[in-house]
């Protein structure tokens, strides 16, 4: 007799995204003429197209398949080499963060690696997830037996929640109690609020002290916007050459800024060159390595001293190049993170994920692979930030517009998503049947994230700027 | 003080392949003159490239990717009903196996699937696992706490292992005592052997009788060259047109035999039109639904009555259409299938593995999708079978070659794999090493599939056919 897993038994029948689903069909068939103007902002979808390098690089790869002597079968399963030394180098290298080429774990979506990363993890870890947060880590948990039953409001048993209110600017503090592992998202989905340094150093000075693991989701990283104040102005070497170089070619990136000045450059001088490069409108690609440590919303979790020995960061290319329905993402396992076995050895986690991700997975597409690594040539990059750009002024128009129909906003400037305070007295779902009915638009009740969700909405900005600046108009007209 | 998943710790550090890359990196730094006359035919992955319906598909795709119409964002994590509904129809239904579109969960690899598989089921099944088979069955089980630890063979305590010897066939026959689970694997890797009709029946009616379950994988199911003896020979009306479009085509489908006769057609008039059509040699694609019931080695374990009752299906891409590198696969979850509660209640376990996809899976690229649907048009078809013959041709030539040599040998005939003795007292880690040093071959030895692959070695026919009869000739040659 062939058992089930019980743990299934438990989960909430009502998913937010099917429920949904099911209310627009039931609006729209009922009213055909209103569903001709329904427009989405539920779903945190992408609506613009694949950025045109990795178009090109598409097609360069599906040329190689079609090709004994560039076929490419099995690939390794933990991606190719030379994805996982672009990323370590652009994303983490560059940017004066210490994280090596097999740190990187290339994944279909960081939606598998947030559930498969609980098969190294042991069964006994006490659980702490923000409330409201993306459903996948409470459903996860509750698949892997971490939980009890759930209450009325959907909150399980065994589950550390923590609070993200407007007072902790949606950003949870670590808790008075022992927890193993934590869940953090920043930007956050769905409140669009970004972890500042210090709330992250707090986080990292817990995980270190208690010796827990953070699984620090960085998503939506790409949306951050806070810039450094750079205040100096005096003229630098090299400069002229650079001048030149963006004339050409409309940008620059670190790395040239960097090959204009030979030999070393203190970080003083670099911030001068920066700070020039910016009055002339300069675009700067990648140019955060002389940032760090000025920005007050970190990207990543190891610009946290610290880090390596207590954070798993996951990273997508869903929402910086479009990649939803393409499905390429990387998770980061430091091999200085260590956890302990029943017996109380500490022993690295980076094995284990290793040994999971060749026995449990056959590595990500070639094809996606190319796309993927074609984020990262100049163009890439600069097709990225048009995409961000776009989206977030989305965000922008979102944002003013729900302030002016009166709304208490949250999020939406380095996220993109908008976090709305619904009307005193007025549930998420009842902001969901309204502004559906009487603006014909779709956003997500806020209770579909936890129980503290409830009384808030969430807006997404993927959509075309005609559409958000609709959305605007309509939520202005609403009488609540 | 966060707990790692003290079950990995179980694991053999020595995994197979990787055991195999080192000697052979040793063997060719030692010996570079050799080294460029290696030839590898260890990993069963493809060589050739991908078909040409799905090169044409993946470009029409990715520039569907490229415009803002028709771009594709999150599609549905169990696959598009395009692709759900292509495989049921051509793979099952028009075969005469009652299977349905939302049975069949699009994802990105039959190895995922395997693994995955295990979340939806409980903790304390028996599990029944081949011996030698594709070792990411057992390993996916020590990982989630179903086994004890290895003994020196390699053989872990709880589970049960099915022998698979020359007696058999290396098909095992149902135990005496009871199991929960049932790993199958047919056609089989390693061993190259297919389950015939009477065997699944009879590993079927174990099942229901323990309300077991039986994981099937059929990977390789298009590699099964069996075909009914068909004995009747005189002629039909309808055939003189599909004389002519076979003509027109050079091929026919089961549709438009079908659309020859109008009304019903009796199986025994079928019968005769095949026979007919076989005698002027005309190629037939997916003609097997008149074969149905007639061939000695089913492709799919739903061919047995009573399976949809007790059976999974894992199929995949990889060995027909080449998708090793591109990554699409299937599995089959049936309503009609339960499993036990705790409580020993039965419940179904399509919703759990519904559940489970949707909450820990984000679907199968969207270009990877069209590119699978591809294999299913009149040139995929072909295209596919063009390529399976190549690999069994290479199959031939290799089972010939070493039997020449003088060794025992099984398979080959309905599977890309040789499974061949090694002469008297020779282990299969010391035939890996001497047909490495003497002839330069990369094989793999059988004891990495269990325990009772030792004193086997197993050949993969995936090469070119000039490699396959140099590699044929080497074996003749050596000395043991």
């Amino acid at each position: 007799m062939a058992f089930l897993n019980d743990n299934f038994l438990k989960l909430k029948a009502g998913y937010l995204f099917p429920e949904i689903g099911r209310r627009v069909k039931v609006f729209c068939d009922a009213n055909p003429e209103a569903a001709k103007k329904l427009i989405r902002c539920g779903i945190g979808d992408v609506t613009e197209p694949l950025p045109p390098a990795v178009i090109a690089a598409l097609h360069k790869a599906v040329d190689e398949m079609a090709s004994r002597e560039t076929f490419k079968g099995y690939g390794p399963e933990q991606g190719y080499e030379w994805l996982r030394a672009a990323i370590a180098k652009n994303d983490f290298r560059d940017k004066g963060i210490e994280i090596a080429d097999d740190e990187i774990f290339v994944s279909d979506g960081s939606k598998c690696d947030c559930g498969a990363i609980l098969d190294i993890l042991g069964a006994k870890n006490k659980i702490a997830i923000s409330d409201p947060v993306y459903p996948v880590y409470v459903d996860t948990n509750v698949m892997a037996g971490h939980t009890g039953e759930a209450n009325e409001a959907g909150a399980y048993a065994k589950l550390v929640y923590l609070p993200c209110k407007p007072s902790n600017g949606f950003i949870p503090e670590p808790p008075k109690k022992h927890v193993d592992v934590i869940y953090l998202c920043s930007p956050n989905n769905p409140t669009g609020a970004a972890a500042t340094r210090e709330q992250l150093e707090a986080w990292v000075k817990y995980a270190l002290e208690n010796k827990s693991v953070i699984l620090f989701d960085a998503a939506y990283e790409a949306y951050i916007t806070d810039k450094p104040d750079v205040d100096v102005s005096s003229s630098t070497s090299g400069l002229k050459k650079l001048f030149q170089l963006a004339k050409e070619q409309g940008h620059l990136t670190y790395n040239e800024i960097n090959d204009a000045f030979p030999g070393n450059i203190s970080p003083e001088k670099l911030d001068k060159v920066f700070t020039k490069l910016r009055e002339k409108n300069i675009e700067i690609i990648d140019a955060t390595k002389a940032d760090i440590g000025k920005t007050k919303l970190p990207h990543s979790i190891y610009e946290i001293p610290g880090a390596r020995e207590c954070a798993i960061e996951f990273r997508s290319f869903s929402k910086n190049g479009g990649f939803t329905g393409t499905r390429c993402a990387f998770t980061v396992v430091p091999k200085s993170l260590n956890a302990q076995t029943k017996s109380g050895e500490f022993k690295p986690l980076h094995p284990l994920w290793h040994r999971r991700t060749t026995t449990k997975f056959n590595g990500v597409s070639y094809i996606v692979q190319r796309a993927a690594e074609a984020l990262y040539s100049p163009e890439g990059k600069l097709q990225v930030a048009e995409l961000i750009k776009h989206y977030l002024g989305n965000a922008e128009v979102l944002r003013k517009g729900a302030k002016k129909a009166g709304l208490k906003v949250f999020g939406g400037v380095n996220a993109p998503y908008i976090w709305v305070r619904t009307p005193k007295g007025v549930t998420s779902w009842q902001a969901f049947d309204k502004i559906l009915a009487d603006a014909n638009v779709v956003i997500t009740p806020g209770s579909g994230f936890g129980s503290k969700g409830e009384s808030y909405f969430r807006i997404s900005a993927f959509n075309s700027r005609a559409n958000a600046k609709e959305v605007a108009r309509r939520l202005q007209e609403l009488k609540w």
